[in-house]
This record gives C-alpha cells, sequence and structure tokens, in this order.
C-alpha cells in the first residue's frame, strides 16, 4: 500500500509489479528469551509468558488467520489472549471498532497505530496483522508473521495442548520449507500480485505464475491428504487462509478467474478437508473477508459494493479425502 | 450511461438503482413498408429489400448479438450485410477500428456515431449496437433492437433459407411473450443493475432479483431442452446472449457472484447444447466481450486490466440434452 499526497490510500502498482514490503519489526519472543534455533535474529528476544502478550489478528486477513489458526491448534487460547480490529480500515490503521465503544478491552485503544507508535514514534511503515502487543506497556513487540507461527510452536512448547499436533516435523522441515516458500511467493503474495498489477502485462505475468503454482498444487494434492502427506502441518495453514478466501474475493476482485477454487476438485476438497478441521473453519468470516478486500481497496473497486455472492454452504460438504491417509 | 463534465463517461448509478433508457429510434423495416402484424408503429416503415441495408452489430454486446445469431438461424447472410465494430469506445461512440483504416468498407465511416448524426444531426443519446443503416444513403433507419429481429423473422420470410427454424411458433407467442418479458427485466437487464447499482441497497436488490430470475430458468429448463419446450426460439437466442457473457464478465465485473453459470447444471447443459448449435457458438467472441466491458466500464475497473479467465474450453463438452427432446 501506497499513500498519494491527497491521502487516499492505492493499492494499484500503477505501471508496475505489486511489490510487498517485506520489512517488519524483527523481535522473536522465546522461552527464556533464548536464542532460537531457527530463523534470523535481528531484533529483541522476549521470553514466552503466559498472560503478557495480546496477538491482535483481524478475520479479514489471511496473514493474521494464519496465527489464529495455529493458536488454536495448539490449545494456546488461555496463554495468548486475541484482540480482533473490524474489516475495514482507512489509511491510517485497523481499529476496533467491532469491540465496545471501539476500544479493545484490554488494551484501551481504538488505533492499533497507538501500539506501533507506542514503540517506535513515527512509525513509518504499513500498520498490518498479526502484530503481538504487551499488554502492561502497550507496545508492539513484532509483526513478523512467518515467525510469529514458527515460534507458537517452537518456544511456547510448555503451554501446547496435550496432543497438540507437530506442526514442523522434523524430517520433513527442509521440504516444507521449500514448499512453504513457493506457496509463498507464488500463491499468497501471487493472488496480491494479480489484484495490484499496474499494467496488463504486469497482471499477465502474474496470473500465468499464480496458475502454474495452482497446477502444481492440485497434482500434489491428488495423491496426498494434506501438503506433506498423511498430517496436517505449518504448511497446510499457510496455503488454507489463502485458498478460503479464493472464490470469496481473489477469483472476481484480484481477476484470478481462470476457475473458482469449487473447480479444481483436490484443492476444493482439501480445503474443506481443513475447514472441517476443528481450528481452521471457526476462523473464517466470509463476511468480513469480503468487507475488508471490496471497500478498502477502493482503487480496485470504486463503488465499494460488496458483493453477496458467493454461496458459501459447499464449505460443509463432506470431502473424501480420509482415503488418501494411512 | 451518462457523460460527466469532464467527459467521463459514467456508467454506476450513484446512489440509486440503474436504469436503462429503453428510447429508441423506433422505424421497422417490413415487407413492402406493410403495417406490421405486431408491435409498435412509431416511426417511418422502410421496405424489405436484400443489399439495402447494412446491420451494424459488435461481438461484445449482447443486444446486438442477437441479431448476429437470428440472421444466421435464417440465413439472411446474402441480403443483410453485418458491419462489425470492435469491442471497446470512448464516449463518442462504437468505432470501426477492426477494419482496415478504422473504416467499415460499405458505410464508409469510423463512428457509428456518424451514421446517427446523418439521420438525426445532434442525436441526443446514446450510439447503440445494434443498428442498421441505409447504404446509400448512409442514415440509421432504426436501433430498435427487440423489433429488429422480431422482423428479421416476420417481414423478411421470402429470404429465409430453406428449413429456417420457427422461431416464433404462433401457439406458443404469447407464454414466449411472458417469458421473454420476465427474461429481460430479471435477466438480460438484471446483470446491468446488478453491475452499474449506485448503492449497496441497490445492488443487494438487483442481485436478489436475478438470482430469483435464475433459480426459475434453471428448474424451467431442467425439464424442457430449450425454453419453449423441443425446438429453439427467439426466447432461446435472447438467453443465450446473457448466459455467454456470465462467467466471462457477469459473474465478476458486475458481481452476480452467487454461482458461476458452470455450477448451474441445467442452464450450463442448455447454454451449452445452444453454443454448439450452428448459428450461436460462432457469434461468441470471449475476448471481445472482455475487452468491452473491462475497458469501457472505466468506472467499474479503473485500472482497465483484462482477466485472463475464465478458462472457455468447458463450451465445447457433451452437454446431453438430446435426452430432453421428443
Amino acid at each position: 500500500m501506497s499513500t498519494e499526497p491527497d491521502q487516499t490510500p492505492t493499492y494499484v502498482a500503477k505501471g508496475q509489479e505489486f511489490d510487498r514490503d517485506m520489512t517488519y519489526v524483527p523481535d522473536r519472543i522465546t522461552r527464556d528469551a533464548r536464542t532460537p534455533e531457527h530463523g534470523p535474529v535481528e531484533g529483541r528476544l522476549w521470553p514466552v509468558e503466559p498472560g503478557r502478550y495480546r496477538l491482535v489478528a483481524a478475520a479479514a486477513c489471511p496473514w493474521a488467520n494464519r496465527t489464529l489458526i495455529v493458536r488454536k491448534l495448539l490449545g494456546l487460547e488461555d496463554v495468548l489472549s486475541v484482540g480482533m480490529p473490524g474489516p475495514t480500515h482507512d489509511q491510517r490503521s485497523w481499529t476496533f471498532d467491532l469491540d465496545h465503544d471501539g476500544v479493545d478491552p484490554v488494551l484501551g485503544i481504538h488505533f492499533l497505530r497507538d501500539a506501533y507508535e507506542k514503540r517506535f514514534p513515527g512509525y513509518p511503515r504499513g500498520i498490518t496483522v498479526p502484530a503481538i502487543v504487551e499488554v502492561e506497556t502497550g507496545e508492539l513487540v513484532t509483526n513478523d508473521f512467518p515467525w510469529i507461527t514458527h515460534d507458537l510452536f517452537f518456544e511456547w512448547t510448555e503451554h501446547h495442548r496435550p496432543g497438540a499436533p507437530d506442526l514442523w516435523p522434523a524430517e520433513l522441515r527442509e521440504e516444507m520449507e521449500t514448499v512453504m516458500k513457493r506457496v509463498f511467493t507464488e500463491v499468497n503474495n501471487g493472488v496480491y500480485r494479480c489484484g495490484f498489477a499496474g499494467s496488463q502485462e504486469a497482471y499477465d505475468a502474474a496470473y500465468e505464475r499464480l496458475w502454474t503454482a495452482l497446477d502444481w498444487l492440485e497434482e500434489r494434492l491428488a495423491t496426498r491428504r494434506y501438503l506433506m502427506g498423511d498430517a496436517i502441518t505449518e504448511a497446510d495453514v499457510r496455503l488454507f487462509t489463502t485458498l478460503a478466501r479464493f472464490d470469496a474475493v481473489y477469483h472476481g476482485h484480484f481477476k484470478c478467474n481462470r476457475q473458482k477454487l469449487v473447480e479444481l476438485p483436490h484443492l476444493w476438497g482439501y480445503a474443506r478437508d481443513l475447514f472441517q478441521t476443528p481450528g481452521f473453519g471457526e476462523t473464517i468470516d466470509f463476511e468480513q473477508i469480503k468487507q475488508h478486500y471490496y471497500v478498502v481497496h477502493t482503487d480496485v473497486n470504486p463503488s465499494g459494493i460488496v458483493p453477496l455472492g458467493p454461496d458459501p454452504s459447499g464449505w460443509e460438504t463432506p470431502h473424501g479425502r480420509e482415503a488418501l491417509s494411512a
């Protein structure tokens, strides 16, 4: 997102390809603030501590959606609370407009920006979710979404529920990283590259990249119940949040329209399988998803009218994918 | 369409419901310029005469598409020539930009507006297709699309090919008129009412009206091969041109997105059946259709980017509807 002189936010990258700003606040929350085994340590290390932090997510946002699912899969609801901004926002910030008086009951703020500013006065980048905020100080800790879910798994282990799934099986990690990287660049971000393309050429290239990846996934999921085999992993969480939004917003609003998800039998069965798994479907709010994309991106949809379709009833239908598990 | 002071055409009816201007040039072309048996006689009567007129259509436009299909079904190609403006146009007019030097080889004009102006200097309404122009004078004869196809059937009879279909069976006419009226107000025009709605309320109401009608048609076509029974009639031509555009433009661009046509089994089988019938499919140019809607309606799609989807290959697949015929 960029902000033009008249303060109208623009999303379409005029004349060029969409390029996501991937610079986030690189702090990590780790067990006893230890140096983590994986990933970059470019910011502060904060200790895991029940009740100390609040996860700010938003039902609309696919990146925040990952954290809501992982938190539920791991049973972290009692140690890490959640604040939920509403689906729409102006150029300034996500806001807690769904809460009583428009104020998050724990953080006591209306604009999520306030938590960013508390930590970094004059914070110059986008105010994004997911964001983890320290409750006592009201300061942003991190918004570095790929590492937030990673660390919920590796660092909050002692607080996981009994029987929590192994979202990062050690023996699959190398292959998982390859799969997740391709899913991120080509699919999670690929839909935005289509929707925010600033020229026909940029869109055409983005569309080809997206569908090449979706064809690869459709084939991969023809013989595997989940992306990495018989069990759900972090890779599935990351793909699911894009698939859940595909027909509701990416197909039409972002012109990712070779087919709808419902026309891709393996991906559609896979997406329903996850949707019907505890921890996934209950984090999806199709109305908030549609409100967000169709209202916020005024340069894509100037009328701000939110479509009434698609009919979401198919998400609850049998998927028959159990047969693919060992 | 309205034109704002800055000459930017707007299509969305800000704050209100879309209301199509149905005032056309009411002239008719009849056998020996006789008074026609059906319909209004509010303008001049012109005689049927091979080679005297040129039908100006456009592959993009659903209203013009009707005339292209009926002309082929009745075998009128040799007595009524066709000029084809390109898919896009500015606020001034449809133009012959696909022709050599951008000029229609018979009428010798670039802007279709010139034929309107020749007949009515200062013509104040929209320059629409289909339009029938007298070749010798270059003057518009009529653009009153419902009566153009009607009169091609009833008045050009002696020029029909042997075995031409009875598109208006006398015993069905009353029921046909009822069906065609509902198809026109709720479907043909209903998709525009969704796409050009100027408020959420207007859109919501338009969407409900459209889908109520599509549900009625889906049910009607479950037991009838064609709208009126076992044979193709004018009613099928009028429904087909909207269905052919449904997934390509109305589903996404106009937010008619409860389902795609391909998700409605009877309507989709019916549409493919017609598409594969000589006279129908060859008049459909999905690229021109997408170019028209996505480029011309700048207030709906400001980027002007034309989607690469949907995949049209399904149109050629077997439909199995022969079993419904007697």
